[in-house]
């Protein structure tokens, strides 16, 4: 069955006992927080990098593949909401909160996070020792101080380093993709360092540079929100040229940080893919920054 | 040491290293949902009951209890947001949306959520199994369908349930704190069941008459807020003579549930003075509903 595929089944079935007999608009936002899914890049890497691993735990690997999507589903919910970018759209369908309410969005995003601990939890007897890991791996990169909440708190600070700032809004979940994948799989952890941090790098200078040229209908969701929101952004610090060079050369940087391993050819062939849907197609000129004239 | 104040150094150092190196508006509101406390009471239950079994696994229990009340903390914080109650005050004190805004709150009780399971994780290696039932156990408390997630979703349903809707609201991190605490203290789950629901309801039976009867100074929080939000309350449902007398009932059962064991006096002794604190100190009148005008 294609990887796609099974990760579908999985986000399903992870998600029935959460939902099935929860209040139903609860149960409703939780599913449209999840699907239809984006590319699915983060699962998939965390599985290729378990596999490239020898898939020593291939449970505890796609445990650890679905809490990181759905930890990663959560955090767009919370992205969406009016507190923050306000955005009407999200992979082209309205936001949870547009259909359901902030309330109920809030506690989809809430009961999402707790379900991907939950799921690690059912791990634990089997494979103690890599669970605690793969655990510890997946709240660093979402709690605080490295994870997601920090990612996005430093941006209701007076004074950012973009750096910092992109590391943890969105390298540290694809680096805890990683890891995690790594430390299911069977894998020595540390060679496998820095690489989701290339790859989390790559995709929010990407992001900056559509956000900046306006591909709404390749992003599915409004464009122009970091200047709107006057966020520090890849495109506003080197322009557009710089962004789009810095890209190529974090890529580049990511498939050679790729360990020699048994699964090398799959992951790099996975991340050069990926990459082809991060590149602008559009030639790169100055930034048309959506006004609101 | 007195167990409040080694409960306060317990959550002193679970939060050192969330809150130290975060973004500095994060760290401090993340430490302004936790501290000052309340009562404590759900950790103070949670380490009484393991207590009660026999302490087997101390740093486990200590774990459990620091997390039930980082998850309540949290709870709190949500609760607080406009889009809840939007409420002012929390124990005598502006709400963490108050004082850093709403996306800072929001991502404060991620993060608090996101601590609490990673303390769990770093008592998997030493105690696999009992860690992994505290952690479902938890979980199970919190998210959804049965836990804090989803008996707040109930208040967005044209149809409720006020049993299931409180039991999930209140009810089920009592609970969750009383079977974490036998789990980790190494007796039979099983013989602890329903204590919890029994506290969770007299407790939310008695924030309802409180409520009712306008007593802001001692909750510490606005007053009205069932009737201002048109939201289910069992002063509304019983009357306040009929919910006074449900309360009587719900904390004599409560303490009759107490299974036999070596702790059962210390146990009953820490329910009995926290009913103290439940049960109103006014006479019970018709309920002064505040109004608009």
């Amino acid at each position: 069955m294609d990887v796609y595929i099974r990760i579908e089944h999985a986000l399903e079935a992870a998600l029935r006992p959460t939902t099935s007999t929860a209040p139903p608009r609860l149960g409703q936002a939780i599913r449209q927080a999840v699907f239809p899914g984006g590319a699915r890049f983060r699962p998939r890497l965390s599985l290729a990098v378990a596999r490239a691993c020898g898939d020593a735990h291939p449970e505890l690997a796609r445990a650890a593949a679905v809490a990181v999507e759905l930890l990663h589903c959560a955090s767009l919910v919370y992205d969406d909401l009016p507190c923050f970018d306000d955005a009407p759209l999200r992979r082209g369908q309205p936001t949870v909160h547009v259909t359901f309410g902030e309330e109920v969005a809030i506690l989809a995003g809430n009961a999402l996070i707790v379900r991907a601990f939950e799921l690690l939890g059912e791990q634990v007897t089997q494979t103690p020792l890599h669970t605690g890991l793969v655990l510890a791996t997946l709240a660093r990169g979402v709690g605080s101080p490295h994870g997601i909440a920090a990612g996005q708190a430093w941006e209701s600070e007076p004074r950012i380093d973009l750096r910092a700032y992109h590391r943890a809004k969105t390298g540290a979940l694809f680096e805890a993709a990683v890891i995690a994948g790594a430390v299911a799989g069977g894998g020595d952890a540390r060679a496998w360092r820095g690489l989701g941090d290339l790859l989390g790098e790559a995709y929010q200078v990407a992001d900056d540079l559509r956000d900046a040229h306006g591909e709404s209908h390749r992003l599915g969701k409004p464009v122009g929100q970091d200047a709107a929101h006057g966020r520090p952004s890849a495109v506003g610090l080197l322009g557009a040229d710089g962004a789009l060079r810095r890209l190529h050369r974090l890529l580049a940087d990511a498939i050679e940080r790729v360990p020699s391993c048994p699964g090398r050819s799959d992951l790099v062939l996975l991340i050069e893919r990926w990459a082809d849907t991060l590149v602008p197609r559009e030639p790169v000129e100055a930034p048309r920054i959506a006004s609101a004239s």
